[in-house]
């Protein structure tokens, strides 16, 4: 790819409507108005009672690099037709707003605003594809590990997806994200490198296919390898590949240090009952068993439920490509822009599809921490002006179900959106992946285990403050004016016609 | 990303056994060993009845780019802990061996092979995993793109998917893969940029939502651009949106080119009749109706069903992730391997999942067409030496169900390898992207009806040749020997003990 064109960008890396609309702003003279965009999804994924925020480095990284190269703009002239003098303004377009978001690790919800973006109305639009380009897949895949690190708990869980991941970006950002949801290690060597990511892995079959013979190519193996796992299952796993394992083991005796065997293949609740045996017997009690072949939360706990003897899980497809939900929903909507007199007004999407109806209005998003049991009580959406911190009782209510409501007290109010850009500069220092990964753990601690359940948990209140929901009230009833008036007018036309 | 590492590689995208095998091998003194590796799937995605091969481009980029960056052994050494000796080594690989492929557009099905390596064992083992991950991905968005395509007929489709995409290269090859299964455009400018693909797009909510007003919004769009499709649904479709349109269009008259409207959201077959109706009535009847909203080819089906009237449909999410499978299984496995004489010897894969067994040895695949009616009887795996292209009259019977069987007469034998690079000079030449969306259009009128349906289609023929049957029935014995000679000398071992 790097072959095609040395200055390949990341600007272009759009849906065309948004170099449009660019074009249509700026020859308006709308462009530099400051507009506010909130990013969030609509519905949880997985049928899971939260997620895991992951994608802000990335997101830094392309805002930081935001700028259209030489051969894009020949691109966009010869190719696109674009006019010479709208490009010479886009040449000189870089990102100088700002950027408020959760860090990497923070448990999200549903209707919460995981980023704002305050930027000038033509630099806002054009970010908008790569944004959810990079969010929605990695706070996927850190949500699907999450689950799935759920279920095995203390067992050892590595990402082996590559080969079956939607194309390399996928592969190595969906391998850290991954690792953020909890998991401990990575095949992908080029992951390991630029994340720094633990790598693992042993050999494959066509090792054993190759030396014709499981004794030859574990011997192989070990002459180069110290740490040696064995592929047990390329001719008859319980037959002839553990047996063979446990000769070379026992024949090479201190000069490998033998971790243990893996499984690709098979029943794996009953070959690994059976190979836990045979190596007990053979004295190889500390040894490890490995699996992985297509395991997902699902098949884990069932396999454990049946009592597998598996020490480490080595998992593919099911998670890199998130298989049985492969899409998160976010979006990218705007809720307020400049006016005429350089105030900020709102700004709102109507839909017959209820749900998509946007919450307008410059908003803050706190998590209610209960102070005596640490427990969180809900997220709190406000509007700008509100300091729920400041408050001593707190009404949370329902914002569609309205009559759902309660009263909190003794509450930290934990403000949700960290200042990561400000005014075109970073202002936030990115933590070690180990500690976004340590903070998403933590952050679990903070739900009740009813949320956390992997088949049909609670769901989590995100609620609205009393003024964001009358805000938000108010907007939908003024469109709902506007549509009447402009049915009347219409009409009064046909009358006069 | 580029800011990490100036020298990233694709050479480390790998998995580590890979590294760790071509160690074993190397310090073995096998790693000059010429090997012949096979990649190909063994389920149609989609329960469709053909697959569409895509990737062969980037395959062929990357292997002609294979080389470890200095960056990469630095890692190696310091992180991994490789002896500096092989690093010394790893240093010097690049791809010296052969590549054997079907081309782009190429109409594919399980258990046939898509590519031959024949390489140095050590190159072929280290390029496995990123081969996989680049055919695994375009393959599965040319076959849903094809899908897709044979459900809309003559309409217009166009991939919307980058902000749900799995991270960026997905978008983009995505993209270009669902351009080589029959799509026309694609929203993704970056994409348009590399591989030449019309782009497309008009505007969002946000500018309607910005101007908040339809009236607004459309006009300053008009002012921008001479070409207009106004989208119609942020505040009210029917009752705002699409009148708004039609008095823009006829206040502008002239000045603008009135593509027509676009529709996101509710439901789309009662808005789109509505609509048209509107339109005509205006005089607009050449307008066009554009809709996307979380399409696939069954949906579109089911509103064509109800006759929705629509002209081009965008598909995003459905089609950018392969939703209802997000992952093809394509494998990559070693059948031929040189013994100490330096002839090629057979290896074979043995699993108690007896599809998982593979088939043996050195093969060429054909495509065999009835010369008098042009249609596919089927394909047929030979060994290397034989030369059905030759024959009169060829005996094809499924490979598992053996007493299924015909004879063909008067048929054309297609190889379907290309030769594609040559001990590590590329002797192909890329055909120009159009070129191979209209190849895999062509390809499709090989096939009867019965293979194309898209719920339960017949199942396409992949036979293997006499001699190739009685090769791998030969290979499965010799394993079955082993291991029976390998059980009754324990049992000896176990009567001494």
């Amino acid at each position: 790819m790097s072959s095609y064109y040395p200055d390949d960008s990341v600007a272009l890396h759009t849906d065309l409507y948004q170099i449009n609309m660019a074009e249509a702003y700026w020859r308006d003279g709308v462009h530099e108005k400051k507009a506010v965009f909130e990013l969030f999804f609509r519905k949880l994924p997985f049928g899971n009672g939260y997620a895991i925020f992951a994608g802000l480095e990335r997101v830094i990284d392309y805002l930081k690099h935001f700028q259209f190269s030489e051969s894009d703009l020949v691109y966009l002239k010869e190719q696109v037709k674009y006019p010479a003098d709208f490009l010479e303004y886009l040449k000189t377009i870089r990102f100088t707003g700002s950027l408020y978001s959760m860090v990497e690790g923070e448990l999200v919800f549903a209707n919460e605003p995981i980023m704002r973006i305050e930027a000038p109305l033509v630099q806002a639009q054009l970010i908008e594809t790569a944004l959810l380009n990079i969010v929605n897949y990695q706070t996927l895949i850190a949500t699907k590990a999450s689950r799935i690190k759920q279920v095995v708990k203390t067992d050892t869980v590595m990402e082996f997806g590559t080969r079956r991941a939607q194309e390399m970006d996928a592969a190595i950002w969906g391998t850290r994200a991954a690792f953020i949801g909890g998991l401990e290690a990575t095949s992908n060597v080029r992951a390991g490198k630029l994340f720094g990511i633990p790598v693992a892995g042993t050999h494959a079959h066509s090792l054993v296919q190759a030396y014709k013979s499981d004794y030859e190519a574990f011997h192989a193996y070990a002459k180069a390898h110290k740490d040696c796992v064995f592929l047990v299952d390329t001719y008859n796993t319980l037959k002839v590949g553990v047996p063979t394992a446990i000769q070379v083991a026992k024949e090479l005796g201190d000069q490998i240090n033998f971790v243990g065997i893996r499984l690709d293949s098979g029943d794996i609740a009953f070959l690994s009952k059976e190979a836990r045996k045979m190596l007990d017997e053979a004295g190889f009690t500390e040894a490890k068993i490995v699996v992985s072949n297509d395991l997902d939360e699902y098949t884990i706990l069932n396999l454990k439920a049946q009592g597998a003897k598996v020490d480490m899980w080595g998992i593919g497809t099911k998670l890199i490509t998130a298989y049985d939900q492969p899409a998160l929903g976010a979006v990218y909507k705007i809720v307020s822009i400049e006016n005429e007199a350089g105030e900020m007004e709102d700004t709102i999407k109507i839909s017959s599809t209820t749900e998509k109806v946007t919450t307008p209005g410059q908003k803050k998003l706190y998590r209610i921490i209960d102070r005596e049991n640490g427990k969180a009580e809900g997220d709190y959406i406000t509007m700008f002006d509100e300091e729920p911190e400041k408050e001593k009782r707190l009404k949370m209510f329902h914002p569609v179900h309205t009559f759902v409501s309660k009263f909190v007290t003794n509450f930290e109010a934990k403000n949700l959106h960290e200042e990561v850009i400000q005014n075109g500069e970073v202002v936030y220092t990115i933590p070690a992946l180990a500690d976004m990964r340590d903070y998403a753990t933590e952050n679990l601690h903070l739900l009740w285990d009813e949320y956390k359940r992997s088949l049909n948990p609670e769901e989590y209140p995100v609620d609205l403050s009393q003024k964001c929901w009358d805000n938000k009230m108010r907007n939908i009833q003024e469109v709902q004016d506007m549509v009447d008036q402009f049915q009347q007018s219409a009409l009064r036309e046909e009358g006069k016609a």
